[in-house]
């Protein structure tokens, strides 16, 4: 009954976007570029934000709101942000249109030129520390905690639904602190939140690093970030935490007074994630059936569905079903009865699968009579036979295994596909015939980087922070190295 | 000690603006006509967003998102939608920059000129039904029951702060339906829910009406509206709900089979509320020391402040505070203990009555000789000394009541400033010397409503939706009324 879908195998590329097709997260707009986020991807994207929200305010963080577009001028006051950002931006030129006079429709208007252009945000803190400047005169006033929700813009010319849209969602942090180690402190307290994030909730194992300098976002001087693996041994760099130094201080002349009237520039950290981690999500745990959603980022945990010819039947189904539905719902876990009579049990179960609902329920009348209920979870698709009474207990702790069970699953797949490599010419051929993450001896150059990714379009994914360092020599010249770095090809 | 600010009296409109800063709420930035939401006032609108958000949910409402950029074209697909809006847009007609010749900046790259100028939404009617054409087949895909949180641009020339940005942020619900009379009943569903909004939880009363044909929303065949009355006796349009008819769907080409498989055009709706609420708010309770806060959406619920002169004084009170402060979270009332030794109590007094905390908190060495505290309510700044002990029973009821107080003192006011009239002159002369809401007769023509409009700036707010209907005769013309409707000077 159910259509035949393309398979990770036969196109791990189709088979993403389809994923995102059938499980109706998403689809492309008639805007190049940009995305329709729809209800049931919108509702897994308000868990992820409710979450890591919430983590933000737990680590002294507050909720602030700044423009959407920016003078064009601004991007060019820090040297290394421009250069890294300004080539492709949203440019506001005018402000008014007006009807065309052959009445054909609207027109832009040449009289309502801007005198100064604006660019919608690619990312915010050269108008933020435009603010901060006036905000900022002590100490007193520092630390400054800031986060920001919102829409940005960076005109890509290929695009993938959540893995690189023009316009993306995200949350943008921008700190402000006295001292250089402060910020450090807080560049690597958000990255441990988002490590703590990914793993605890989206049951995507990470691993923590530095990026090399060649990888580092356009103005700082450290970016710390989050590298997870997908399911075709790829790496997707699931967040960022930049330590800025005094860059975009110095760039906006943002001062402060010490204890002892010293006027110093002030430290910088930002740190984000978007949209993207939708995309890391679907392609960390999904399986050819469709969508498989860690329970605690689920919209729906439980979905039952009744198998019943009779009316009679149905109804006492139902009763049965609604009353575990308040006992589920008592205990903080959605749940959803799906009694359409429109579409069959078989089409339902396809559905539902396709969405990622960790746990379905079924019962027909020889479960009704026998007092049992049919669980099936999707991780593993696997079902039995439970006791009806007591059947909450188990789903409580079913979805705290399947939590579990998707974390170690990933970690494994993982594991299985990292390798420490020593020999250059072995990289070579397994990066194309494995994929996976490889743990090589670079010389630290620039030169060497730019050298593996034109031979195979690996790139140091990133300096890992967890590791025991290790001595050692680059796999390419032989030169010192200070330890193993990440490599792979990457999303 | 405290500064001397800005009266109501003296100037309102500059009291308003004062309050804005004082506050902490929100500020100009260097773009034009875009603000600046800072934390303390970001913090009361999501108090607000997540009350209408669960009020959404519990209407059967999922969010989604759409996206921020709209091609010029489809503003000009709903006729009398273009005339409304299209005028004042941010427009995009570029899509890269380039790094200036003579080095001195990045400007637009004339070769990366957009075919179709992309125009930032200024509402999302259009867009969103070119993507419900898409999505409606058949009567079974309906209602599609969607909100949007997201930011609008419509380019200002004047702007206020919260009141009229050329920014802001919003909701924007848009709903599809197999009947008119559905549609109807949803928009009519929609503005119940921000009156109920409006009263209960921003303790501001409202009217429920509907808008003239003049001042309805550019494609809409009725528009909702609630209106509040401002301290200035002005009227502030506090949200919008539209019935939108067919023309959206007759725009955009969307229809579905009905049962009998017959096409049919969609019905539909839309309705929002923005950071316009935020003014709202402000003008509806502050006084002249500042801010002043419905308990349901102040940040901060209660303050408390330490007076004391010695560490052990101090020590013991601090003890006693969070002792109190715990039991007022266990109860869900927030609650921030300053013992910030930089301050001293009376410049902290002023700073929390600036802020709008509801409630205000002092306990110094007599106090906690006597087991006493001092409990001041930041509505009547009236203060009473109360025992200590079950002082958190008291708080929790005076935050109710200092809630309902809020409603009725609005209510009061709102009342003493609406009067029915009948003359013309005496309307005339009253507008400007007594300002307020005038229930008056008019005739129901679009001619009599422009001749006021000129001769007093009042316009129609709205044909109020909750009154007995009254005929008589129009206060200009003498020609038939069918009821009196709202008439104000407005924001």
């Amino acid at each position: 009954m159910a259509q035949k879908f393309t398979t990770r195998e036969q196109d791990y590329s189709k088979w993403y976007n389809e994923i995102v097709g059938r499980a109706d997260l998403a689809e492309n707009s008639d805007v190049k570029g940009c995305m329709i986020i729809k209800p049931y991807g919108f509702a897994i994207w308000e868990k992820m934000k409710d979450e890591l929200d919430k983590q933000f305010k737990a680590t002294g963080h507050s909720n602030a709101y700044f423009p959407l577009f920016i003078p064009k001028s601004y991007l060019s006051k820090e040297a290394s942000h421009v250069e890294g950002f300004a080539k492709e931006c949203a440019v506001v030129t005018h402000y008014r249109l007006k009807n065309a006079e052959d009445g054909s429709g609207v027109v832009v208007d040449p009289s309502a030129k801007l005198e100064e252009e604006l660019v919608v945000r690619p990312t915010s803190e050269t108008i933020i520390w435009s603010s901060y400047r006036k905000w900022i005169q002590s100490y007193r006033d520092l630390p400054i905690l800031i986060n920001q929700w919102a829409n940005v813009v960076r005109w890509e010319m290929r695009t993938r639904i959540f893995l690189r849209t023009a316009e993306f969602l995200w949350q943008e942090g921008h700190t402000a602190h006295a001292t250089r180690a402060e910020a450090i402190e807080e560049t690597e307290k958000m990255l441990d939140v988002y490590a703590k994030f990914a793993e605890g909730h989206m049951a995507m194992p990470v691993i923590c690093g530095l990026k090399t300098e060649s990888e580092r976002f356009a103005g700082a001087d450290e970016t710390y970030c989050i590298e997870s693996m997908m399911q075709d041994g790829k790496a997707l760099q699931a967040g960022t935490s930049h330590f800025l130094g005094q860059n975009f201080a110095k760039a906006f002349d943002v001062k402060f007074a010490d204890k002892e009237g010293n006027l110093e520039h002030v430290w910088a950290t930002s740190w984000g994630v978007s949209t993207r981690l939708m995309g890391a999500l679907i392609m960390t745990h999904s399986d050819d059936e469709g969508l498989v959603l860690p329970p605690k980022l689920a919209p729906i945990q439980v979905v039952a569905v009744p198998i019943s010819k009779t009316p009679e039947g149905l109804a006492e189904i139902s009763a049965k079903m609604n009353d575990l539905g308040d006992k589920l719902k008592a205990k903080g876990i959605s749940f959803k009865y799906d009694d359409d009579d429109n579409r069959r049990p078989g089409w339902k179960f396809a559905e539902y699968e396709a969405k990622g609902v960790p746990i379905r329920l079924a019962m027909g009348p020889r479960d009704l009579e026998n007092g049992k209920i049919e669980v099936t979870r999707r991780d593993e698709k696997t079902k039995e036979i439970h006791d009806f009474d007591g059947v909450e207990e188990f789903i409580e702790r079913l979805l705290e295994d399947i939590q579990t069970n998707l974390l170690d699953r990933a970690m494994k797949f993982r594991e299985e596909r990292t390798q420490k490599i020593d020999s250059y010419d072995d990289f070579k051929l397994k990066i194309e015939s494995e994929g996976g993450f490889f743990l090589a001896h670079w010389d630290g150059t620039k030169e060497t980087e730019e050298k593996i990714k034109q031979d195979t379009k690996a790139t140091i994914r990133c300096m890992p922070l967890d590791v025991e360092k290790e001595e050692g020599v680059c796999m390419v010249t032989g030169n010192k190295s200070v330890g193993r770095v990440v490599f792979a090809k990457a999303y």
